[in-house]
Formats: C-alpha cells, sequence, structure tokens
C-alpha cells in the first residue's frame, strides 16, 4: 500500500536541512539567550541572526519580528494587543477566518471589548468587498482580520485592496498570513498591511515555532508577560531550535519559492484534470479549482453524494494510506463539521475532502488517490 | 581555561536522552496530533503517552496537565485565567516572585482586574505568613500566587501551610514551580494547590516547552484561543518535540532525583565551605547557604565590597571562561538590578553572584571558581 500525505496545510514534514541546523541548538549551545556570559551570547547571537533574517525575507526591520510558539499565539497577540493597546472598539473579520482569529475574536466581543462585524461570504468563498467599506466608514479606526489565504478552500484576498481600504479609514489591518507564508512573497514595503504571522510548521519548519509581524508605527503591548526577552514583547525563554528552525525554514522557502510553486502547480493542476476525467459530478469547493486565485497547495474536492463514503470519506481514503482532512486538522478532522464550508453553503449530501500538497508530493501520489476514488465511487476501472 | 556552567537556574543542557526521544518526531513522524488520519494518529498517541507521563509522576489526572510553550505561558494563563473564571477581586502575591508572576499580576492589576497585594519579605527572604492569613480573612477567595522556590535566592516556601491557609479561605493557590519541577518530587494528591507550572529547560528538557497542572475542581478557560487543541484549554499546534521531550525528561529526572540531589547538594555544600575558608567576610543572600531550606541547585554568593569587582564580577568570571548570573536570565543579568535582591535589602555596594547546578557539575569546577575569585579579590594565593 503506498502512503500518501496529502495533508500539507495541516503540517508539513521538516527539511533535513532545517533539522541540521536546529541540532547544535540541542546539545552544544545550550545557554539562556538573556544571559551575560558566553554560554548566554553564543545563543543570543543566533536568535538575532534568525530575526535579521525573517526580517530581510519579509522587507521589513527586526525590531518588526517577534518570534512566538506559533501561528496561533501569534493571532491573539495581534487580536488582543491591537484592541487594548489602540483602544480599538470594532472588529472587521469573516466567518471563514480561521478559529484562532474566529474564536480570538468572539472572544474578545464577549468579554465587551470590540463588536464584531462579519462581512458576508457568497458560495464561490468571496469576502463581501462593498460592505467592508461600508462598515469602514461607520466604523473608521477599527480592527480589520482578514487572512491572506484560506486554509480549506484557498481562496487568497486581494491584500492591496483590504489594506488601501484600511488605511483610508485608519483601521489596524491584521491578517492571518499562516497559509501563505514560505509560499508566496510578502513585500511589507509595500504591502499595506499592519501585522501577520507565521507558524514554522507550515513551511518545513518545526511545530511549536512561529512570529508575528507588526509594523513599527503600529506598536502592540505583550499578550504574555515576564521577562523582557523579545524588546517585552514576549515573556519567556525562548524557544531557541524552534526560533533557528523557522527562520532556515523561511530562507530554504524563499531560495526555491518559484521552483516549488511550478512543481506543486502541476501537481494541482494533474490531480483536477485526473478527477474532471475519471469521477462524474465530481465539483470544487470555494476558487480552489482555479490557478492563480487559491492557494498552489490547497484543491478542497466536493464528491457526489454516496451512500458508501457519506461521512466515511476520510475513513477509507486512510484505510489505503491516503492522508487528507475534512476542514482544517484544528477542528478534528471529519466529524466536526467544517465551519468554512458551513459558509459557503457546501451541499451537506457531497462529501467534501481537502487535498493540500508540498514539494515532496508526486504525480504517483495523484495516479494512486484518484485511482482509489474511482474504487471508492464504483468507477468502473 | 576551563569553560564552567553555574547558571542552571537559567536554563540547563538537555540530556542526551531526551534528544534521542524527541529526533524521531523531527522526521518520521510529522503529522499533526489533530489530523484523523494515520499521519497524525500515531503522534496525538505520542503526546497522550506524554501527558499521562508526567500525569503520573506528579500524582495527577492526565485531564489536569496542559502542555504550554514553557513556564510563563503556564503562569500567565494560571493567573489571568483563573481571575477571570473564578471571578477573582484581590490578589496576594510577593515582591520575590519571578517576573513571569509579578508582571501578569501588576497587568492585572493596572486593568483593574484585581487589586494587588504584595506580602512583606524579611532580610532572609522569608514571607510573612501571619500576614498571608489577615489578607486571607480579610478577602477570602483571593488568588494566591506563591512560588515553591526562589529562582534568585533559593529560599523554598512551606506550600502545605500556604495551601492550607488558602482552602480554609476558599482562595485559589497558585504555585509557579518552575525552579522545584524535576528536582523535587510534587505528589498533587497531598499538595494543597490548585495550579503549578513547569518548564523543561529548566530540568534538562528542551527550551520551549512547559506545562500547566489545574487542579480538576479549579478549572480555568483558555488564554490563547484557537484550535480544540489541549481539550480548548490551549489553542495552537501542539510543539509536539517539545512535548515528548518535557515528559521524557521529568521521566529522567524522577529516576534519579535522589542520586542528583546527593551530587548536587556535596558540591553546593564543598563550594560554601571553600568560599567561607578563603573569602574573607563573604556571606549568602537569603537562606541560600542553608541546606534544607533552599533550592540544592542554587547558591546566592554575596562578596566584600571591591573596587575592581564593582559591577563587573560576571563579566570579570566569564572572562575566565565561568557563566553564572546576577539575577534571573530573564533580568538579563548584571546590569539590570534584581528586585529579589532589593526586595530582602541586600547591601547594594556588595557584588552578589548567583551560582547556580546541576548533575553535570563537578567539585573540579568548584575548585576553579573559587581560585578564580580569591585571584579577582586579591587573597593572596
Amino acid at each position: 500500500m503506498m502512503r500518501v500525505y496529502f495533508d500539507n496545510a495541516a503540517t508539513t514534514a521538516m527539511d533535513d536541512r532545517v533539522i541540521e541546523a536546529m541540532l547544535p541548538f540541542m546539545k552544544q549551545h545550550y545557554g539562556n539567550p538573556s544571559s551575560v556570559h558566553s554560554h548566554g551570547r553564543e545563543v543570543r547571537s543566533a536568535i538575532e541572526k534568525a530575526r535579521k533574517k525573517v526580517a530581510e525575507l519579509l522587507q521589513a526591520s527586526p525590531s518588526e519580528i517577534f518570534f512566538t510558539s506559533g501561528g496561533t499565539e501569534a493571532d491573539n497577540t495581534a487580536i488582543v494587543c491591537s484592541i487594548e493597546t489602540h483602544g480599538i472598539t470594532h472588529a472587521i473579520s469573516s466567518p471563514i477566518e480561521h478559529h484562532a482569529v474566529l474564536h480570538t475574536l468572539e472572544e474578545c466581543a464577549k468579554k465587551g471589548k470590540v463588536q464584531l462585524h462579519l462581512l458576508d461570504v457568497n458560495e464561490s468563498g468571496d469576502i463581501d468587498m462593498q460592505q467592508l467599506e461600508d462598515l469602514l466608514v461607520k466604523h473608521p479606526k477599527a480592527l480589520v482580520s482578514l487572512m491572506h489565504a484560506n486554509n480549506e478552500i484557498g481562496n487568497i484576498n486581494d491584500m492591496q485592496a483590504i489594506g488601501a481600504l484600511a488605511r483610508q479609514h485608519g483601521a489596524f489591518f491584521h491578517s492571518d498570513t499562516v497559509q501563505t507564508m514560505g509560499h508566496f512573497v510578502h513585500d511589507l514595503k509595500s504591502l499595506p498591511v499592519d501585522s501577520i504571522v507565521a507558524g514554522g510548521h507550515k513551511f518545513h519548519g518545526p511545530k511549536g515555532s512561529g512570529f508575528l509581524y507588526v509594523r513599527k508605527d503600529k506598536k502592540i503591548h505583550a499578550l504574555i508577560h515576564g521577562g523582557a526577552q523579545e524588546r517585552n514583547m514576549r515573556g519567556g525563554t525562548e524557544n531557541v531550535i524552534g526560533i533557528v528552525g523557522i527562520a532556515k525554514a523561511l530562507e530554504l522557502a524563499y531560495e526555491d519559492m518559484a521552483a516549488h510553486r511550478t512543481h506543486i502547480e502541476s501537481i494541482k493542476q494533474y490531480f483536477i484534470d485526473l478527477l474532471k476525467a475519471n469521477i462524474p459530478d465530481v465539483s470544487f469547493n470555494g476558487r480552489s479549482a482555479e490557478m492563480g486565485k487559491s492557494l498552489y497547495t490547497v484543491l478542497n474536492v466536493s464528491l457526489p453524494p454516496s451512500e458508501e463514503n457519506a461521512g466515511m470519506l476520510l475513513f477509507n481514503l486512510d484505510l489505503h494510506g491516503i492522508s487528507a482532512s475534512g476542514g482544517s486538522a484544528c477542528s478534528s478532522g471529519a466529524t466536526v463539521g467544517s465551519h468554512v464550508l458551513r459558509a459557503i453553503h457546501a451541499d451537506p449530501l457531497r462529501d467534501s475532502v481537502r487535498f493540500s500538497f508540498s514539494r515532496f508530493n508526486t504525480k504517483a501520489e495523484v495516479d494512486y488517490t484518484v485511482g482509489k476514488l474511482k474504487e471508492l465511487y464504483g468507477v468502473e476501472v
């Protein structure tokens, strides 16, 4: 049985070169980076080198990069602390944001800190830009939290347009860039965004690593209090291997981005073509099958109603060694319905499965997977 | 030149067996533990095995253990969320707590969530237990946040006595156990405490790993919102290598605790004896030289006033390859004064240095260090 990993939007395999970069900080260089002695200084230097590298790749300043324990903590910090620091009273987001954003905003609303406005989303998963403008006119200086690209259906938001509107109305624009970091170029000199985030494990770095970018003139205070680490923005002894790892992973991602993109796009297009040719009545959720309008790493497939597979599709694929997902991994897969698919009114009678790709995938894996889907859906082989 | 690491209260070298336990989760087992497919399940199983191991060692239930990014995040969660969840309006702590506790409490007070009461501390670093009782009588159902042992002067608080008072008055008792975890036995069946914390790197585990224990009947809600990880107590893809690492480190710590304690105590006693015999007018801060009343891992030495070394002692030691610290690493060493030494009114004319030990230290390192101190303090060799 082939073992196929098509769940790269959930997490990716670490790159060997990332592991190699981390190992010296597991064994030899163990000092606390806040210590002033030699054991500490050698580790401090590695952290600041990592920060400089990340900043350089994103066209930001090192003083705008704060390392966190992951994308979720970074999203929480950006949202909770921008609201508190800048006295924000209205937040504008959408129902298809990741739970790291949505649940955090709901929590802020529940505590009475902000009034939360969720934009309408059409059946393709597009947010209503006119509504965004209307809300900003009514509530300037709001927090706008809209993701760069959706983790389930792949839809890419127009960061330039959202950012321009946010700036025009004095809003704070936070974007959850967890799915695009390491896969698309983020040029923070030209992107009109105030904060973005990353989780290292989405681009072949370590789990438990992440960072938050906050634009210089929009400084926010800390979520986690303690020592003076990260220039008072994040207490706690630094996860040195995580920091070294995420910086190395981002460096590698930028080095080979065009080649990886070409490779993964060819896998995705091949997958789309094969599905269309082999599974009658197959369709695709959101804009995930539209190249250029969606993450090249994500394909969300809607399969025809089938008694044999109803609610069992992921399980059946898993039995054949194929790892894919229903919604985001963070909502525990198949059993809990996807809030994103609900929001775009996906037909509940059709099973949906998200296949997500990395540079390690091959066309042979697509052949195998479509073959199994044909068997599962009773298509004559 | 010998290179001596006497800063183990800041961080410790990782144990090779911990690194070995982590490596398979860097390369082979990379699934997202929230994914329901085989790649995810094998990782989920490792996390739950780690949780069970930690719970078992501490005589707790696995459902009471929540993995975090470190001790600081765990302290923040316990404090902020116990206050919010249980509607607490008064907090009782002390001026010699770690900044992860003190700054978090100050932040809560600044936001008007609680009124903060700091207990008096005498010149030995003992907290005023009568004052604690008086405050609890006045403000029952308060949050009591008192550390198990102080990270700078080593003083051990009487957890049983504090816990008994807290229970009597319906208070929530949180204890920052970062310095004792892995070095002392914590039996949560008999310890009357509601929450404790750990940072893996303080006992030869990885930086960026930690956990929070919260007693079943004192449940609190999450600080970081997102996915349903850690049973909704901590959103964000789990730091799998950190979790596997901290559990392994705790397991090893418990296996060899008695032997390590004997070894380290002999180092510490030897250090005390040698200093007394060789440095005229040497003294010790807090109760750090009293075996049994202080962390066996910490010795806080107060040196006689000296023009040559004033403010330069750590620097001079570092030049000789000796890594030690002034205060906690988290307040960046020598240049910022220690809030703990200030609170116990340590003589500002005397330089203080914290030497802290691990099982990897030797008496030869003590010989070398005391020899250098003799040179620095102009004692005829």
